[in-house]
């Protein structure tokens, strides 16, 4: 067979030829942008070309802060089809950890949204590589601003040569992009993706037993292209010219919501809170689902009430997924096996929480106390994952490497495993509670809660205690309606019935709002400092 | 990332971890037998374990001429997952070419089906690598034979090591299969598969722009697993965990369409001689075929006839693709894109009566007389391709290797590419009529002729003329209820609207067969020198 690699560059080359009249549809702050394929593919030469008259060689760097719109899913190539490395940085990072992963990437260029440069202006001090800043803005002139060197996006565009061409001798393991993992202690750890990894994670994306993204979608990735490349759909989506919806900045559960209705979106992507945030919209508003075939769920585990809400109650299909950073991010999926079609809607409902079976392509262990685990669905044990789409180190941090071990990735990720192959997360390593001896999975608790009509949300974190180690307390964020209204003994006598008494929360607590990360998963660790101080007070 | 090579043994292991309940539904000697995939995945490392028994080593070849059975299939993953190479050998080609390819190849074990051992023992004496048969049988003793050494598939399993394990340390370009091609002229030619070809290959097959093979899928490869790989399918299917159905040797057009109706298949796949007798099966039957989604089309051209009688007719979605044994082998496929769909029936037939588009993975051009040719449908040039799963040699054949240049395989077809990028097929090179300095496409005149309805085949070959260099003419076989009821005149009337004056065949005769080659296609060499003898004879 040919040597030829697996690089980017075939991929928009693609959508240029095949699909120049397919669209992306962009949300700026002038409103709703539309260009064809045709015009998206001259402008990644352009930028490419615009790149390279800015100095920036084979293997260098250049960062992007930004939302999700056109410019930057043309960053998305440009940058790698050139021989460089696109460098996503999670605009939601703290300052100090933002220049420290520009400065850990060696950033020669950043591209900027007009409205993140501030963010920028704050730490420029600090930024030890960054030759040059490359603002995206809709207005004609640039925002005042102390960065410098600064350029207009678009006034390099207009100087820039269209027939720029793509270098034909890209190695297909050179790296073509990279991000960092939002880390809720110690730095951030980054984690290159190489062309090989990208170009066989979208063909992953485009099976008929995954996502099965197709030239016949219409596809608006929620998730931020700030992480882990938006679950990598704007990858696929371009290579087999999928219309892409770019919701941009700021958005509302309100404008997602009239963006599926308007644009016929079928397929979409974003994590739990964003998705709960929709359902409270679609349960008052009135809105035309009815083009959606997929809602695509993962970063954190779907409670179960929420899944059969978007099924049963608004009949829109829901997809629950998993991954992460370090893993491209697919790694399993929750598509039914054709026979599993035939059980009740319940049956359906308990597999459709679980996160899934794995994708083809990657190898998984599930290793416990003893080894493998049983494929019974109640033994635990951590995840293992291997195969051409998953980090084998993080970037020049080989302190933080002992989650790679003989050729696995240790995910830090408790999972059970059933009989028909599908895992569900119950925990992270970290978070799972030891009492006497024994594990409590946090999400377990928290998921049951979460099917509780009157919860908005609700986390568990364990509290030390002197006899049991650990014991389980839940936080728990009511709906709206149901504030002032619901006892804490109500959810006692709910969950009762479903657990073993020794699982329960010692405490239910109610809060106004659960902290997160700044991807939108519970923050346990800040979580636990306020229950502490919570629990401390009742005492005193 | 993890450098994890993209090897066969994951395929199956996904089957026996994922999907152990689905099944194989084998017809055989004994009729339907059905085996779960966890028999077929148990049964695949005994028979890799009988073969390291007998002497396979790392890279030996072994040869397989059988029809499409479970045996067959466990042969596709035995023998490559073990480290050997695959070698399929197109039972229909002469005893002289069989021999040669078995001795070019240097196969060391040879699996034969038992209806099939006489055309080896034919060969016997001429066989110098071979140093083991085995005999596929449904009968527990074997037939009498004059092979030797001997072995019976059932009876090897029976003491073989169910916990044989595969190697972790194959290289993703090691050789996994081979075929040779069937040539028309001179000894045929070998190409080589490598693991990741035949993994990517069967990545491509599962995307849901091309024939998205699916856990969901009953699939029924009718072309032989002696033929390209009965197109990847098999493969496809076992990693996919898709129902597979294979049906055996000696089918009917009548077999086939009971085995789609009683085993519900989604997908099935062959030449266009196999879909004009199932076509005639349905016209005279009373069949459901219902479960259909798609019926795969590849090897020649499928004439617009055929295609709208079966989407028409019957209401079975046809899905048009081209390929070859040098391109493992899908190319292009005429998936309709979405804003195609909004066309009128007639329009989509002229694009499903064309290849399609390429599929996400490949390059291509078409290389005309100045180059590359324009996107208007009409100019037709040579298709060039080239890709991870498109073969970079023949097989210790280098004088052949004139089809390889500048790291593109040239295919030998004479193609045309519209505006859309779908590419139709106009000819081989080999086969193109050239008249007064133009070209004449004989497929496009067969197509035309094939859409009558009286005509059951048609092929148009070139004869030497002395004015024009070369002229068609137009053979043709009617169907049953016509033979001798159809003129010429009939004929030419229904050509005349559709084509240019000097297009028209010189001539048509009427034929009671057209000679084909081993796998369905046309002969025209063979048929050509039928024809100069006809005409001498009218001469004369």
């Amino acid at each position: 067979m040919m040597q030829t690699p697996l690089t980017m560059p075939q991929m928009i080359k693609r959508a240029e030829k095949f699909f120049p009249k397919k669209q992306v549809i962009s949300r700026t702050s002038k409103g709703i942008q539309r260009f064809t394929y045709k015009e998206i593919a001259l402008r990644t030469r352009k930028l490419a070309d615009s790149l390279q008259k800015l100095g920036v060689k084979r293997g260098d760097k250049v960062g992007t802060l930004a939302w999700n719109h056109h410019r930057h899913l043309e960053a998305y190539f440009a940058i790698p089809c050139s021989g460089a490395v696109l460098h996503t940085i999670n605009i939601r990072l703290s300052p100090h950890h933002i220049s420290f992963i520009i400065n850990h990437a060696e950033d020669k260029v950043l591209l900027i949204d007009s409205d993140l440069v501030p963010l920028i202006e704050k730490v420029q001090a600090e930024l030890k590589t960054v030759q040059a800043y490359i603002i995206m803005t809709d207005e004609k002139e640039l925002p005042e601003t102390t960065l410098s060197p600064v350029y207009h996006y678009e006034k390099l565009l207009l100087d820039a040569d269209a027939n720029y061409e793509y270098p034909d001798d890209l190695d297909e393991n050179a790296p073509a992009g990279m991000c960092y993992t939002s880390a809720t202690t110690g730095n951030p750890k980054g984690v290159v993706y190489s062309h090989r990894g990208i170009v066989l994670h979208s063909m992953a994306l485009g099976l008929s037993d995954t996502t099965g993204v197709s030239e016949k979608d219409i596809a608006m990735p929620v998730v931020p292209m700030f992480h882990v490349n938006a679950w990598g759909l704007p990858f696929a989506a371009v290579w087999f010219g999928t219309t892409l919806v770019m919701p941009g900045p700021y958005f509302t559960p309100k404008l997602l919501a009239e963006l599926i209705e308007q644009e016929k979106v079928t397929i979409t992507a974003g994590v739990p809170t964003i998705w709960l945030g929709l359902l409270k919209e679609l349960d008052e508003g009135n809105y035309d689902m009815s083009s959606l075939r997929a809602v695509l769920c993962g970063g954190a585990a779907a409670p179960k009430g929420m899944i059969s809400a978007f099924e049963q109650k608004h009949g829109i299909p829901f997809m629950h997924a998993y991954g992460m950073t370090e893993t491209s991010p697919i790694v399993v999926i929750s598509t039914l096996k054709s026979y599993q079609e035939e059980l009740s809607y319940e049956e359906k409902l308990d597999l459709k929480a679980k996160q899934g079976i794995l994708v083809p392509g990657l190898e998984m262990k599930v290793v416990g106390q003893n080894g493998e685990v049983k494929r019974d669905g109640k033994e635990m044990g951590e995840l293992a994952v291997r195969g051409p789409w998953i980090a084998s180190e993080y970037y020049k941090d080989e302190w933080t490497n002992e989650a790679f071990r003989d050729g696995w990735l240790y995910t830090g990720d408790v999972v059970t495993i059933d009989e028909e192959g599908f895992v569900k997360i119950v925990d992270r390593t970290k978070d799972l509670i030891k009492s006497g001896g024994e594990w409590i999975s946090s999400v377990d608790l928290e998921n049951a809660l979460m099917a509780h009509e009157a919860v908005f949300e609700a986390a568990v974190v364990a509290v030390p205690h002197e006899r049991w180690q650990e014991r389980p307390v839940a936080c728990v964020v009511l709906k709206d309606a149901f504030k002032g209204k619901t006892a804490k003994e109500e959810l006692y006598n709910y969950l009762q019935p479903q657990f073993a008494k020794w699982w329960l929360p010692d405490d239910i607590i109610f809060l106004e709002e659960i902290p997160k990360t700044s991807v939108g998963k519970f923050l346990k660790r800040e979580l636990r400092e306020q229950v502490q101080k919570i629990i401390c007070k009742k005492i005193k």
